[in-house]
């Protein structure tokens, strides 16, 4: 980087001071705050690269192209700020560390309202490809009372990587909502979790190619719980012994929601006596510790 | 904001070291700076304000539309980059602040290749409404000599703010070329310079309106000056006791820019003898030096 003259850096501190200025009479405090700190961080990074005028126009040109193959079913800015950590650590500023509660993840772009409900102990799979997966556990509060009634809407890819929102055919696989029991307790059928690539055919796949990364996700299983006067959560769970849980393209690993998927040889009895047809299963479970509605995460 | 705990910042540090480490395999040394560098302001950014998830929420809806109102003839990010000061710093940063070379500014969204050849002292015009201006001056190097055959790009918006590309209706006015003569000076006439707004009826101009900001441009005419050996000049003329020249919304004024226009009388004869029917007209001038090709930016 070429050294800047005494010159040069006080026409660059004083743009930053003109455009920090130019929000100083934005009406809402909040907003105010946001512009001015999202301001001093660009300009810092501009001044950092010393970006030139080419990279700038690429940087024009990635988000033109970003934002037009974005559509309802398709969020490429979603993705970019999945591969950049920025999805994830919004999650993290805003469900803080906690020892005592279950952590969050990622929501990701597959979650669509209006699943179907299911029984407990039912089949969420609804015909989608994969090796069947028991899952059983609670959902309690941080004191480990039980909480019946908390509904739990379930989603995954099917074996070959796809959620049903892929198939283009409209028909729903794959994802379900059911309810706990009086004991707080909940079961199901689902898919063994495997791997798939984030879509990777656009600008962000480009970006990841470009910079040697894997588009791949770690296989999961997506949660999400809702109950009253607890914190919706929304999390996923990963396969212990996974390859790529250390290069999740998404950032969405934590340590505490790795399982244990038991593998089932073909014809070990299932918990709910289901015939398999000679056919192999695996089975985890996942105890679910909801925080407090009340609890504080951030003073605004 | 809420005080973050150790364990919470840690949580928060680890997954910045993660993100970074993504990109370490990039393969070409400048874009792995470039990611690394955005990534590190990106989440500092996000620490800082304790970005919630509705927030995230907004963000991503904002460059959604944005990208969605952008087309080939619309650049709503090229604008969102001017209100925010990134593309005015990212001239300042390839064009170092120089006592002795003509100032650059941001060459806005409204050039077009492909204008007319005017002679010198021709009309750039075309028919397009406003008050005449005679513009003429001279483009020299650092050292004084003239600059003979230097090609000269102007254009500028009418006096009803508008320019040619956006009448709608696809003719060529307010813009045209023309080439320096043998002692390297010029002259044309154009128009008086208006204030207009940015185009402000899309998600820019929202973010402008819900932050307090005018959409307004101070007064200028555009210049492009190309030379061989020299270093190409995008820059403006602005006029002197323009209210808007503390307040324009892309940040593009310098002092240095600032010309005075001499407002001249109906029936004051023209330098080039022109019959103006009786309008006011006005003069300005504005000698171009242009930088050394070879002159050093940075270093890659």
């Amino acid at each position: 980087m070429a050294a800047t003259t005494d010159r040069q850096s006080q026409v660059e501190d004083e743009l930053v001071r003109t455009v920090l200025a130019s929000f100083d009479s934005t009406p809402d405090p909040r907003l105010k705050q946001l512009m001015q700190a999202l301001v001093r961080h660009l300009h810092a990074f501009l001044r950092e690269v010393r970006l030139t005028e080419a990279e700038w126009q690429q940087a024009i040109d990635f988000l033109t192209a970003t934002g037009h193959i974005t559509t309802g079913n398709r969020q490429e800015f979603i993705l970019l700020s999945d591969v950049l950590g920025a999805s994830m650590q919004t999650i993290n500023l805003n469900h803080e560390a906690a020892a005592d509660v279950t952590e969050a993840t990622v929501v990701g772009p597959f979650f669509v309202d209006g699943s179907p409900e299911i029984p407990l102990g039912g089949d969420m799979a609804f015909g989608a490809p994969g090796e069947p997966c028991w899952v059983e556990g609670s959902v309690t509060d941080p004191d480990g009372n039980p909480v019946p009634g908390a509904r739990l809407e379930v989603w995954e890819a099917d074996e070959d990587g796809l959620y049903d929102v892929q198939y283009g055919d409209g028909h729903t696989a794959g994802r379900a909502h059911l309810y706990t029991d009086d004991q707080g307790s909940y079961s199901f059928w689902g898919l063994t979790p495997t791997p798939y690539p984030i879509p990777h055919d656009g600008p962000v796949g480009r970006l990841l190619d470009s910079t040697g990364r894997s588009p791949m996700r770690a296989s999961h299983l997506h949660f999400m719980a809702v109950a009253p006067g607890l914190r919706t959560l929304v999390t996923h769970i990963f396969v212990e012994g996974d390859q790529l849980l250390d290069s999740d393209a998404v950032f969405g690993v934590k340590e505490s929601l790795v399982k244990q998927f038991e593998r089932q040889a073909a014809g070990i009895p299932t918990p709910d006596g289901r015939d398999l047809s000679g056919r192999s299963w695996s089975r985890v479970r996942f105890d679910i510790v909801l925080r407090p509605q009340s609890s504080p995460l951030r003073s605004a």
